[in-house]
């Protein structure tokens, strides 16, 4: 196994993770409660759902990937089994800005400890047997994925401020 | 070079190419004309727009992989260089859902046919002085990106579906 060409793939993956946690990440901060607080279109979910989806999934990579289990699991009922205005109580946005930082610090950390080799094992959702099968729902395999969902809300998300594309 | 261990790391990037644009090119298939007409919230993009937007990165991929001069390069101004509502006449939607459908099928034949090394490669926009110093500009990386960026417009096209998320 060439260690140099597999280097490269992860590091174009995770460089594509960054680069888009970065920009909603600074989306989030440039967002006032109040803007997040509204539907990011007519009928559809408010910023703050939002916040609170994208920090559940975020977490929910931890025990994926093998850096732990969830920081917050109370989240996945709120914002992962039920849509928006679901009637549950959701937590304060001070309190989810706090989860979003708290989670993406923990993954960041955690992925700088993976060793190139690690990101072509299994993830925790997979059994040894599929994996046998299926050997690309890999670890590196989640962030692909979960780019593509982060790009998803981030589409919606910038329709929050005035002017975005 | 382990072919191995690429050519599972192409399939993965390949794999989530495709997969959005499955999903986006059923949402265009199954939304009609008047619905493409809308914006997707207000004062945003038409679907329309987004359409013909799609249609001329995807065309733009072409010649940056090396598959090709792109196919409609007349839909840069209106797509890519401009705004929505730009004053510059469309393309008919007719007209627009037919040449999304060939660029794709350009690309998708043009992919089958690329060697695992090749993806290795430079792509067009990056001069070999600086894939030297900066070799994860190939064009797989090119494919990841373009990937995140159709996720992002699919988030917001899915707002000219009643009940989508």
């Amino acid at each position: 196994m060439s260690i140099g060409t597999n280097e490269l793939t992860i590091k174009m993956v995770i460089s594509a993770w960054e680069s888009y946690f970065q920009r909603v990440n600074k989306l989030f901060q440039n967002l006032t409660d109040d803007q997040l607080q509204k539907q990011v279109a007519p009928g559809r979910n408010t910023g703050t759902y939002l916040l609170g989806h994208l920090t559940a999934v975020t977490d929910g990579m931890l025990p994926l990937l093998g850096f732990g289990e969830k920081l917050y699991p109370e989240l996945d009922k709120i914002f992962l089994d039920s849509p928006d205005a679901s009637g549950h109580k959701m937590p304060s946005l001070a309190e989810l800005r706090n989860y979003w930082k708290t989670v993406n610090d923990k993954l960041s950390e955690s992925i700088k400890s993976m060793k190139p080799e690690e990101w072509f094992t299994r993830h925790s959702a997979v059994s040894a047997e599929d994996f046998e099968k299926e050997p690309h729902r890999n670890k590196l395999n989640i962030i692909i994925n979960r780019t593509n969902h982060q790009s998803w809300h981030y589409g919606q998300l910038l329709f929050l401020q005035p002017g975005a594309e």
